[in-house]
């Protein structure tokens, strides 16, 4: 039984150039909505706008420029986040409205469809970081395509009140449906897209692409509060910045102990990542604790993140033979199940809350594991952590 | 006939110390305006400022490291962006009341004064994208100081009512006004600024320089939606927020596909800078489409763009011996009128429309050819592409 | 008598960690004031919602990239920021409201808080440029622990009204409490933070480190307007705004110039340093003065930031034998005494105007020298100016 023959390059790019033709027709009947008027005031639009390009930055400059720490796969890592957004944005809106949702949410008069879109594409970033560097940018496109569906629906389980009791599951800034649900979806992807030989080479970095991606970092650093407080009321909007940074603060003091701890010295890939736990640990009861628990819940979430690099990523790796290349698990994995685990203790009822998190992690381990394998049946890299197969290189 | 002897960097420097100077002292009038009461509300000032922040990272932070590309040439990239910001936006604030405008509009008690200054800047970063690397600092400064008033004699005649009737132009967000007249210009100056050596050096890049691009265009893609909502009505912000991030994917997507069409790999700047074509093509009518044509139209002006780059430039280049550094044609050109096109759809009159792309376009081809003649015969750069005549280098 | 036995890197990790816990145990009383209503109205939070983000941006992205032109220590000074930012917010919210302050400004049921803490950690970033490079990152985090709660007494001191009378004082954006303190401070700590053998080690640059540089330098450019607007009336935010940027281009163009007189070439350092002198200066006047008058202050500004790098730098490092790593007291020293002292012409007493500044100065030198000489004790740095000591370096 041999291999399946791989389209070529080529081919791809023209499949998915028919796709997004037919994602714009698609769109078009959309088009009467415009008449409507908006549920939402202009102002409150506006702030909201304000946001999403907050959000954009997170998205194309943050997750982006984080990925660019792969020394020779820098232009792959800023490609695909390019497609990764490209793809994910107009399919999600195009396909939420046909799910579930009402006209305040997902009406394109208002731009909280917007934000909810740029939800999809950071999870998506995020379970992209899993392969990364092992899969080529026509299958970076086929994982955004069935991503960003799946993604939608698992929103739909946790918040439509057609599953969970509406207001049941208190996941605020997305803890789990956005963090987690990205990081089980690539550990359930990995799985398929990790060979024999990859299993043995290291990741390179060099200074320039460490330092692009500290760059990256401090993007994801600085607007994380605009994600944390994009959909809460505005009252609650100085409560919600205040906490987000004092998670942030949290992570990033323990993120230089611990690292001081395990390694004995400063691994500045700690710093870019693990200062960034508190930020998805504080995501989902963002809005409901005081200053000082969520310094204490950043404290905690960075020193979980460090432990997962420097102790559990590599006896994990060792264990499975699977690659998460950024350590999506230790970011956006644990943390973000522990952010939505502290929410047990606000929750009216602790059993929802805790199938909210079950249901977000099992169907992204499988659903991951299924896109895996679809993607791994579709492309192969040659190459590993190198731009050199599909790009121009100059010199 | 001998050569003009070339005045020093000193002499120079102290011209434009003293320009500047004066322009300060010129501004000092101004300020009886500060007695009177701004006529747009706090609110809309305060949105309207939040986009002139962003339309600024645009400049520096956008125009300027996707300039970085030129391997030898980071240093000047950066500094002549600095220098044609630092130009332009007093210039234009200076000059701009005595040409036209109601106090609506130019007050400088509030802030729209600031964003057409700004949108002034753009235009001349992507005029001096035409001759980049082959100019030196104060031929820069020297475009910068004449083509500002240039821009506002065209902005007067596109939309002062003066020439085309008042609303009879449509280009809400500069396809033509902005994009179409700096590429055009640059067309214009490069028939003066390409020396014979010039034509037959090649542009060298290195992957750190092209990162620093993709950090650039990262920079333009993100916050482009407020360079197109930043003048529209606050509740037509979300449409055009959604109708411009679906142009730039459908750009990003349709780069992706014909860089690897025509190229048989990616080349990175082609992701650099053909995705953004969907910005500049929406610009015209980004408040008057629907998100489906907004996405179609980004497709299209993706597709325009690479063939620009890969087939259009070469050709142009081998024909006429001039060398468009940053192939501003290419994005900024055949984009900006395209978009300037698809209004014919959308506008009362045709002919009006025609005819501000057709004033745009020739105004700046002529113009720019007399600038850049100026420009010629005030400087002379040695080694093009390259810091070191004019900077201090490490090591 | 000996030198102390200086604590490991682990033992320090452990000591502030431990710290950290603290602050955050500290700060659960506070979480009492969450059941209040805020004393300002929603918008006007949002409003400095956005600009306490735009500052966020200057500090991890601006201070922090502009330090990274030091060639070999880029790792460092990005985590001396993360660290810098995460150990000040979250003590001078702390410390602050046991010191002085009326509801309106110091609750953590508004934004305002936020914003106060962002100006120590900005201040704080000034001070630690001084001895950047010399101290590793456990000193980095004495320093910080130590300015905050000094930086909020000088703060006490001008503004509470206990000491100078509310409103003598005029320094609206903090040219004098901001930018000199800082800068002054560092002057303080290097001549205790210099050794022998570090007077006589010149600071290595590189291309790529100076390119970061000049990021760092675009972003604080960038985002410098919401740095003066943050705290003032809504209807002075256009008048604010385009008055700090008419003082950056005046400071860009001045730079430019005198860069060329006095050194022949332009200095690239001296672009992304002293362009932003004339933001520094602007400060205190902001909201009292017009936009040609800004100009001309960042006219002034820039030629006296430039003055400071190629003249007075160079002959007070050879006669004291200190080492002011990033050129603060060029950037932020001179020219916010400067700022500070243009308020003379606009304040109804220069004496308190004076005494403002002076108290600045002198508390800042004098804690500066005891801040230095406890962090001198608690930790010695082996190889200046580079991460090799503390980071886990890659190949």
């Amino acid at each position: 039984m041999g291999e399946i023959r791989k389209p070529s390059m080529k081919t791809w790019a023209a499949i998915f150039l028919i796709i997004f033709i037919a994602i714009g027709v698609a769109m078009l009947p959309q088009l009467n909505e415009y008449g409507k008027e908006s549920v939402i005031s202009a102002t409150e639009n506006e702030f909201m706008y304000e946001k999403s390009i907050h959000i954009l930055v997170m998205l194309l400059m943050g997750f982006g420029f984080l990925m660019v720490f792969v020394r020779k796969y820098g232009y792959t890592s800023i490609t695909a986040t390019y497609l990764a957004v490209a793809v994910s944005l107009p399919l999600y809106m195009l396909v939420r409205p046909y799910l579930w949702g009402s006209a305040a949410d997902i009406s394109i008069t208002n731009i909280s469809m917007l934000l909810f879109a740029e939800f999809a594409a950071a999870s998506l970033l995020i379970a992209i970081g899993g392969p990364l560097g092992r899969v080529n940018t026509s299958q970076y496109l086929i994982i955004g395509s069935l991503f960003t569906p799946l993604y939608a629906v698992n929103e739909w389980l946790l918040f439509s009140g057609a599953v969970i009791p509406a207001g049941a599951f208190l996941d605020t800034a997305g803890s789990v449906m956005i963090h987690a649900f990205g990081a089980y979806f690539a550990l359930g992807m990995i799985i398929m897209l990790t060979s024999k030989k990859e299993r043995e080479i290291a990741v390179e970095t060099s200074k320039r692409s460490n330092e692009f991606a500290l760059l990256g970092s401090a993007a994801l650093w600085i607007f994380w509060p605009s994600f944390c407080s994009a959909l809460v009321s505005v009252e609650k909007i100085p409560l919600v910045a205040i906490n987000t940074i004092l998670a942030l603060c949290g992570a990033t003091l323990a993120t230089y102990a611990f690292s001081i701890f395990i390694r004995g010295k400063i691994e500045v890939s700690d710093i870019a990542n693990a200062s960034l736990a508190g930020g998805v640990a504080i995501g989902a009861t963002v809005a409901n604790v005081t200053p000082g628990w969520s310094m204490l819940i950043g404290l905690i979430a960075g020193a979980i993140s460090v432990i997962g690099y420097t102790i559990i990523q590599p006896r994990l790796q060792k264990a499975t033979g699977r690659v998460d290349t950024c350590g999506v698990h230790n970011l956006h994995g644990m943390p973000g199940i522990f952010g939505g685990l502290i929410a047990l203790g606000l929750v009216a009822s602790p059993m929802w809350q805790i199938a909210g998190v079950t249901i977000s992690v099992v169907l992204a381990l499988i659903m991951g594991l299924i896109v895996g394998f679809i993607a791994s049946r579709l492309g192969r890299k040659e190459i590993p952590y190198d731009d050199k197969e599909e790009f121009i290189l100059p010199g």
